[in-house]
């Protein structure tokens, strides 16, 4: 079998570690944030912005490329990459999140799931085989295994039943991905199983007996809460191979990212610089600022002066008037400001790691966060 | 006096004609196209690709900066260039023209307009000397008059008590800004008259009596048609100095200002390219497209192989996906492409003028716009 995005560790400091995926169209460093690139494009940022944010990788949504523009059309105008002008590496999830959370009507069997479109109603499969033809079609470099996210709160009785279901997915995700994957690809299981380390032990030991090239935690950041979320992280950590990327799906903020770090995450994406950017939120090295409030109407300090972006060299004030007045491009400097943040972060976690001293950087950047927290006085 | 504005006329071919505008912040290569900043930013666009596109000269709007953020608090935050992100030179409207089209409850007196703003229902006077004391406020190297824009249609009598009135709060202005204006900014007048040559004229030879750095003629493109526009344009040019610049204000198409520049304009400003940006309409090379049509689903050519904007190289596939779907990139794409076209239309004219082939370029542009012309089929 071909070696499929080989990692290698190059550092610990406790449980966090730093090292690089290799996929075919370049290396991920990691820890790595992938912004979300949901229909072919990260919300209000020019892909060579994304680029030079310092982002190796980019995440993009199976649900809503299938129904718009459809994969099949993708690929017939020369791959996602193509397509969105990104030559970097592309993870693509499988459909399955969305669903639950976007489309109507939604009906799982053993197959899959059938759902009506939220775009224009129409009634489309989503088995796992056409999870992984749809990724394929598309060109991701890293792919996932169709899975069910178990809703929270969720019994120990569905949750068991629900990744039992999403494990025997995940096995049919894998053969289909042995005829249909290109050279270099990758397929990422999913671990479930709830609020229960009971089932997600389970969850990951299946997923590794059924063999992939990278674990992924899924169903969390649904709403169990942080300490929740962590004690997850770290009962499926533990068992997770240890040469393998892990990657915590759908976190998040500052604070959650260095918390799942600590306890050997990986990889992560969230929409949450994209769309806070649009939401008059920013991410800086001071901590989190609401471009709203009054208080910046005045303010002639650059928004983050600690941030080498170029877009966090604009006045707050000017962020101010932009957001207040709906101009797009408030919205276009801080979603640039706070996916350029949230990648410096990385940068900075990485080379913290890599010295010895991640402890000491989590907990000042988590009491920046603290003692910032702009309330919506507006 | 200091002399302002320097005009330099560069080569002339038949009534048209290229040269160059001096300004404290650099030249304006003419016959020039003002990208709008309506609110101190052209709508979806960095300031930088502004730049890029060519643009010498950016357009204000005096309303919507006096109500939101306020002139006194640019003025605070160092001028307008500073707060904006723009060295080059800016033009301001008077407000005039968006007290007429946007405000509320207007009243017009002997010393100016009374009105109620748009965005909060403030009731506020700009009175003439109030917008040179505005438009100082910014730090606009070029002013314009307080002039009451004449409504169309309007009687030769209400076009007469109009450009009156106009003509009076000119003679203001021009005391105003001699006391307010900073060495080597400029003051235009603006010739009224609605659709009456009589009118024009009387209006022309009055403001050149008065005296001004340059001249623009208002009160057109607002539903009278091309031609009538075009024999107001015609019948004004005759009559302005030659050795001053004439700017067009509000226009427009390729094709009239293509027709306005035969007939001796210099300058113009239209919120077209950024508006038409924002609504699936490109002006390429090749004509008018509205990228919403289904056509260009499948299209892999680029919107412009003509353009050298980087815009212009995205596929029309992958835009037409963009704006189906109301992604901010598409709108962010179309309008930097457009304002690129604007450019290069203007640089390519001027081109043509200095190479005494003029009439013969500007028919191969009305040609192709003529042919083209995407209807809404979608």
């Amino acid at each position: 079998m071909i070696k499929r995005c080989p990692f290698e560790v190059k550092a610990r400091d406790g449980a966090a570690r730093t090292g690089a995926i290799a996929t075919p169209r370049g290396v991920v460093r990691t820890p790595a944030f992938m912004p979300v690139g949901t229909g072919a494009t990260v919300k209000a940022m020019f892909p060579e912005d994304v680029k030079a944010t310092g982002a190796d990788i980019l995440l993009a949504n199976t649900y809503h490329l299938m129904l718009r523009p459809g994969a099949e059309r993708i690929a017939r105008l020369g791959g996602l990459h193509h397509f969105m002008h990104w030559d970097g590496p592309i993870l693509t999830d499988s459909g399955g999140y969305q669903v639950m959370s976007l489309a109507k009507l939604r009906r799982i069997t053993e197959a899959g799931v059938t759902f009506q479109s939220h775009i224009d109603g129409a009634t489309i499969e989503l088995t796992s085989e056409r999870a992984v033809e749809v990724q394929c079609l598309l060109g991701a470099d890293i792919q996932m295994v169709l899975d069910e996210c178990t809703p929270f709160p969720a019994t120990h009785d569905e949750a068991k039943m629900s990744l039992e279901l999403s494990l025997r997915w995940a096995e049919r995700c894998k053969v289909a991905f042995a005829s249909l994957g290109q050279e270099g690809q990758a397929l990422f299981g999913i671990v479930q199983g709830g609020v229960y380390p009971d089932l997600r032990e389970v969850s990951s030991r299946a997923l590794i007996d059924i063999g992939f090239d990278g674990y992924a935690i899924g169903g969390l950041a649904v709403g169990e809460g942080q300490q929740a979320m962590l004690d997850m992280v770290e009962v499926t950590n533990v068992i997770l191979p240890h040469d393998r990327p892990r990657y915590l799906m759908g976190v998040g903020t500052p604070e959650d990212m260095l918390a799942a770090i600590a306890r050997g995450i990986d990889m992560f994406d969230c929409v949450m610089p994209t769309r806070s950017g649009r939401h008059c939120q920013a991410f800086t090295w001071g901590g989190r600022l609401n471009l709203r409030n009054a208080r910046y109407a005045d303010d002639p300090a650059p928004l983050d002066a600690e941030s080498a972006c170029p877009a966090a060299r604009y006045e707050r004030a000017y962020l101010h008037h932009l957001v207040k007045s709906g101009e797009t491009l408030g919205a276009m400097l801080l979603s640039y400001a706070n996916v350029q943040f949230y990648q410096e972060l990385m940068a900075r976690t990485r080379e913290a790691i890599a010295q010895g001293r991640f402890a000491g950087f989590a907990e000042d950047v988590q009491r920046r966060y603290r003692a910032s927290g702009d309330t919506d006085e507006d």
